[in-house]
């Protein structure tokens, strides 16, 4: 950490900055120009808070030289992080490595049949995992939010018809009690900085998605993987799904350097979802390549097997048939690349 | 709510489509030109799910002509909402109409003599109520996480020995009963669309503070208060701390047409936080009076006895002495503009 | 400018990039930690390329520590900078200062009728410059362009008609002998880093009224005028119209922090286009309330005696009966604010 | 378009407004309902403006079914368009359709060793056509800003030495006359709206590169390029160079869901320019392999014989040896893709 001084910073307060430095177990070390006097902290800074130091009178200004995370970051972890995903079966589904997973299934659970057929079409398709929601973080109060324990028991119900790990979002440390048989927890962009949920999940037994906040950076995301990893939870993969920015003609901008970026500065495990990236089906397809060549180690794809009547998000959802059409596309370039799907 | 068919959809298809609407209660018009046909759904279309109406393969395009919030909207309750507060006195401090309120308090309680002896500078300044987190949002798990129940004891405490209501923000449901003697509960921006939690509120008979997300858009904002009021609690007041944008010489950008817009298509009262919008201190005056000339019905201020040694965002807090002189100006710019302070 | 250097940066590349430095004129202050090492490059930095130095391999991270604009920079120019503009009865009008301008009228020139009835009637309100496009930058190639040297004549026959000096945008450099009688020239937000027309306007001698990009930060904004300031030309005026956000509710979002942010590094005056910003005709009375609030030193407001026939932007123009009832509102802010309109 | 009036407009006021469609040969289709009256104008409504349409006072909002850009529009031309550009030997490249090219070369010519050396290079290595600037938009007005005339007499003799034809940036139209031996004309970011220069060279016969604006939408982006085909020239070439976000770890963000909105929109070829698009080096091998699996029709690197000693964005450059491997994986991708490199 940096810390640039005001010019004509009194010696007693500079001693006085330095000293709390001193106690928090930080050497330092000062270069005390004609203008301008910068101070180097040097040792573990991630506890200490750029704030606090900003708030001092004679600081002019700091900058962290190293990155505020460390479970998550790479350079005390090279090697690449590989969740592992227990199966109804005994086995085990394993995301990140030489990977590639796709999970897939309908935004929102609606129905017995309509869970039981998508599980089953997305499965033949080649999808590892299931995803859908019970409970459902919706804009308006007066959309469906998703049919709670009933969705959860309907996608258990799925599992056992599969045998496919499910994935689905946790929306309040209140319903942790029902996620019981749930193999993959998910926590959506809305709750990514949802602390209290993430130090809960840091307790937890599960391996959990993560996505990106709407509006957050890399930086933010991987403090908040921190804060699972911080709790003992080690089993966390990020997910890329669009960033806001002004343009209108997607629903959100498919930051496909945060997958480079991410693999370089962390050890965990990158999905991307092409459905909620762009909010437009026929672009499942060139976001999923896209995703796989930057380095990806998963999407997740909406399917539905009536895509004209979901209670939810239907505009962006493939049908089963489409969903086959892009595995194939998919498994190819991954042969060329040398990965393994699933 | 007008649907835009693709060119040449078939007949049935929008029978079909047209019954949907008629089933929930809403009637249509159609318009059928050369190239497009329009239709026009009329009726209380608030609960239209537009991207289930998207997913429909005859449609191209969809446009609201209504808003999607009505508990929140001007339109139906034209009249200023004015949100009454209770004073430990057995008083009433109101937000809202002819009001203008300040709030203020340090970003987290950190001891009773810090906490009571800010509390006691700013009510002789003027605040009318008492800010300060117990729990706070922190990006990184190894920064000062609040002193959780002992901060709403100590918030207490300064209530009692002031009579200043209290305002501290709330971050888990499972933290819901340390709030029983709170008289404002804060959402912070980041759980600004956590649903499970508003949904709570709904149903909660405290005032509520949301905040506006850091790159939620107006609308978004507004159902999130509609989804406070659904549940029965209609004191809900909007808080504008700036949004994310790509300028970094503040921390964010507040956004001063969102006061304007608010009070136009809501009744609800509007405050404004420039300590949090721009992480300056010397800008807390001039946003503060930007935000009385725009029209908001109060400003939340952070006030420190000791700003450089804050536990956490000391960096954008004024001193007692310096609130008081943003106090002063702010006191004759609301008797210029007709308005009481308080 | 601080120099972070990889860890093992190898001490004969180290020798070579100081010695660079040295070869400036700039001298440096190496300070070695046990993992880092820092170099303070002392001295005018303005003209150190960040890239070159951040594309040494040697080189982790790079700083500034001063800005690197200087002629605009108000730490070298302590006082404020008034803009002087003649008028056609041999007087000037002032703008910075003490000094609070309002230059008001419509989008663009339509015919002599509309700009001399504009301009009466927005001098009879208090405005004391006369906007008015004569080149119109249009999204769309179909759109009406403007009257362009047809323009110019009938704004110089306002003048003449009022004594109003008059603001006009320039579009390309091919037409700057059109400008001979202009008394502002208007650089848009698309040419605010057209850096070519930049620096031929650095050798103009009339003032620049440079609005702020779409999506620029204040630093890129005050280098551009920094452009226009090495030439020469210091007579530069900055207006923030809005910038680009995620926001959809208004046209652009009004950057108010960028006002009291720019007086405290710049000396130039700072003007603000509600018009624009907003998009929204009632929303200009509380934004330019706002402005003067926050410190700006004028407003532009369109201006229309027709807006429902204009041939642009009418959607967000003021009547001149609306303007009038608007300046009432300013003149009484500026009094209590002990400021001078005009 | 659609047009939704406001209740209660009056009769006489509708009549006049759709009086106004007729004189512009515009058919129109009433649907009055008990609230809401919409009109849907039929014709081609791309000259119609919205902003003047939402400035009438009967008019509540305005929606465009149809796009506003006709040349530019897959529609009106399903076929891709391939520009050829001719080659010193009489040959010709092409860009678009089943081809896909790469251009390469520094961010700015410096000297006749360096740009011929980078040349012979990124020529050995597969790129068809030599990019290098020699008006360079800088920031900063005291940075290096390119050789001008002296740096495309540079280009030439590359051009000459290697055969590879050459695109680089035009600044200002004043400058154009030294252009007369450019092959391709490259219209840079912050001149995507300098509408002055788009007229203008809609009248030249060579072929322009257009990059999007730095905050612009992909709609405004096909507006540009409308602007230069409505001159008659259709040789336009569409290049994404990424978006200014509020993320900080990329330089810019790579929209790369633009690539298939832009193929889908528009028959212009699209290529993509990745080291601008994130302003790191080692991301050019991920962003260049995503952007063929999204479909582009070619990158543009910038490559650098001596990185640390470049005048202008060194840091983000390739050696030619760096560039010799990603170009090795790409010839591979496109193989494997079935596209034809050149």
């Amino acid at each position: 950490m940096i810390i640039v001084l005001k010019p004509k910073a009194e010696e007693k307060k500079i001693q006085a900055l330095l000293e709390g430095f001193t106690q928090m177990g930080l050497s330092h070390n000062v270069s005390a120009g004609a203008h301008t006097t910068i101070v180097g902290i040097i040792g573990d800074t991630s506890k200490v808070d750029v704030d606090s130091v900003l708030a001092n009178d004679i600081v002019e200004d700091v900058k962290r030289v190293s990155e505020p995370y460390k479970a998550a970051n790479r350079k005390f972890h090279p090697d690449d992080t590989v969740v592992e995903i227990p199966t109804p079966s005994g086995g085990v589904e394993r995301v990140g490595g030489e990977h590639f997973t796709v999970v897939a299934g309908p935004c929102s659970v609606e129905n017995e049949e309509q869970i039981v057929e998508v599980a089953q079409a997305v499965k033949r398709s080649g999808a590892r995992l299931l995803r859908g929601g019970a409970f459902k973080p919706r804009t308006s109060p007066y959309a469906f939010q998703g049919l709670h324990e009933r969705g959860i028991e309907l996608l258990l119900l799925a599992k056992k018809e599969t045998g496919l790990p499910i994935v689905t979002e946790l929306m309040s440390l209140h319903h942790l009690d029902l996620f019981r048989d749930v193999d993959v927890i998910q926590v959506g962009a809305r709750n990514m900085q949802n602390f209290e949920m993430l130090k809960e999940l840091g307790h937890c037994d599960k391996p959990i998605l993560l996505k990106r906040g709407l509006a957050n950076t890399i930086e933010e995301w991987l403090m908040s993987a921190e804060y699972i990893m911080a709790g003992g939870n080690h089993r966390v993969i990020l997910c890329e799904r669009g960033i806001r920015t002004f343009e209108t003609m997607t629903r959100n901008t498919l930051d496909i350097s945060a997958i480079p970026m991410l693999k370089h500065q962390s050890h965990l495990p990158v999905m991307v979802d092409p459905s909620h990236a762009a909010g437009i089906p026929w672009m499942v397809e060139p976001l999923s390549k896209a995703a796989v060549a930057a380095g990806a180690d998963g999407v997740m794809i909406e399917v539905h097997n009536n895509p004209g009547k979901a209670l939810c998000d239907g505009a962006q959802s493939l049908t089963p048939g489409q969903f086959g059409q892009v595995m194939g596309k998919l498994s190819r370039q991954l042969e060329f690349e040398g990965r393994v799907l699933g």
